[in-house]
């Protein structure tokens, strides 16, 4: 599902610190009207997430061995463009748009060429692996994060 | 994945007009972290959604025939509140939150309970099935609409 | 996607220790192509399996707890008759084939109405949720099969 | 779910026809096991073959509009042998078994590195894509088959 609304993001509207991840779309992801049903693109959303930390020097899996944190989505949100349709080569943008405190929040765009196909966002709270209370978001991911600042 | 935020809905905040779906949470909607993977809740809204079209007399299906119509997502969002797990049983309720010219907002609530697990809505625009092109919100589903007015 | 092919199974020899689950068919579970995607029939699969064990008193969730025992799948099987479409109310049978020793088999077909969808297997070894090893089947299985002897 | 169960294959059994893709494990993929969802590796078997037809150089979506030909599948099998987890890279092997009439036959196994995960094989039925009656499998197809024969 998905059809046009509004304008959507350019490629160069894209942060420089955004990490890129390339996709084919199989028969899986779509549905019957032809294109990627509407929530295939929380997993799109969650592999470029994978990506982006990977490319920061680490990954979730480690991360939540190393300083024992987790990252569930406590928001998510998708405003959809243009459909996407199988055996398309998309990509999708992930980058960290604002981390503070206990809570992450990271902005995703998803595109085929030049098209943006749909936009989007998640919000989530950093918890301790084992209390699973909040606690602050480690320092190596904000350092990681270009415009979160000191 | 998801956690506690904020309050989310009461049972009885959630209008008269909504349909409520039971649903089972079976293996395949879990994720490593033992939760429904996020991206699932989308899912489950498209289930409430299609029994709130039934119980309005109708179905999706048919109004695809019989008006020529489709209501592709423009908009999705969702507020997580606490996780559900495997073998959960889960009610979804949907209703229609606002229907004017081409476009079409339904809300949804997942309870497990009383416990509100997650909230959320879809917006959605009418559009001619053959043309793609928007077209009115066909009347039987105003019609169908307590809220919508005349 | 799938097609017919062969005749499938009557319903009338579907085994009376079968257990029926009620489906009604999202977008979510098609594709491209019009019809239910092929491996979400192993999804359907696993919602009978659950009904199934529900239906012996006992569920998947209690049987981890209880006797500390898991049936992680090796092997499953489809045929895939006629597909199955957007908004179709089917039902999934579900059967213990076999039983014994550390391997548990079950069966499962699909029908609309009078006509089979598919039909298929699943094969699983019963192992300490612990220490991950075979043990037998527990006994309140064997006893809640009907065909599986003393 | 998964679980070890005889020997798989090796690395070195995989036909010199196999084509090989890539995969990153995401958490959608997952279920609360820890381990990549049974049904999901249909999935993967899908990708693999996606890219079995590009390699031939031509794709499943050119094939439906040159051909007129659609290739449902009408049976599936996997043997699972080790769990897959979240963030494994994994890599799928897809080679054509047997192609004569209107039958293919598509083999696939799945490793991390040395170690088998699992093993399988789809079977499609060709068919015109408007009358979907059985038509013979296309000679590029057939050529692009190393082991089809003349």
């Amino acid at each position: 599902m998905g059809v046009a609304s509004g304008s959507g993001m350019k490629r160069n509207e894209i942060p420089q610190s955004a990490i890129w991840t390339p996709y084919r779309v199989p028969y899986a992801d779509t549905d019957a009207m032809g294109y990627v049903y509407y929530g295939n693109y929380l997993t799109l959303f969650e592999r470029s997430r994978n990506e982006l930390m990977r490319a920061g020097g680490f990954t979730y899996a480690e991360m939540e061995s190393r300083g024992g944190a987790m990252l569930p989505v406590i928001e998510a949100h998708v405003d959809y463009r243009k459909p996407a349709r199988y055996d398309d080569a998309i990509e999708i943008a992930a980058w960290v748009d604002e981390a503070r405190g206990f809570r992450l929040k990271i902005r995703n765009a998803v595109f085929r060429g030049d098209e943006c196909l749909a936009t989007g966002h998640t919000v989530h709270v950093c918890v301790d692996a084992t209390t699973r209370r909040p606690v602050r978001v480690p320092q190596y991911i904000l350092d990681f994060n270009p415009s979160a600042g000191a």
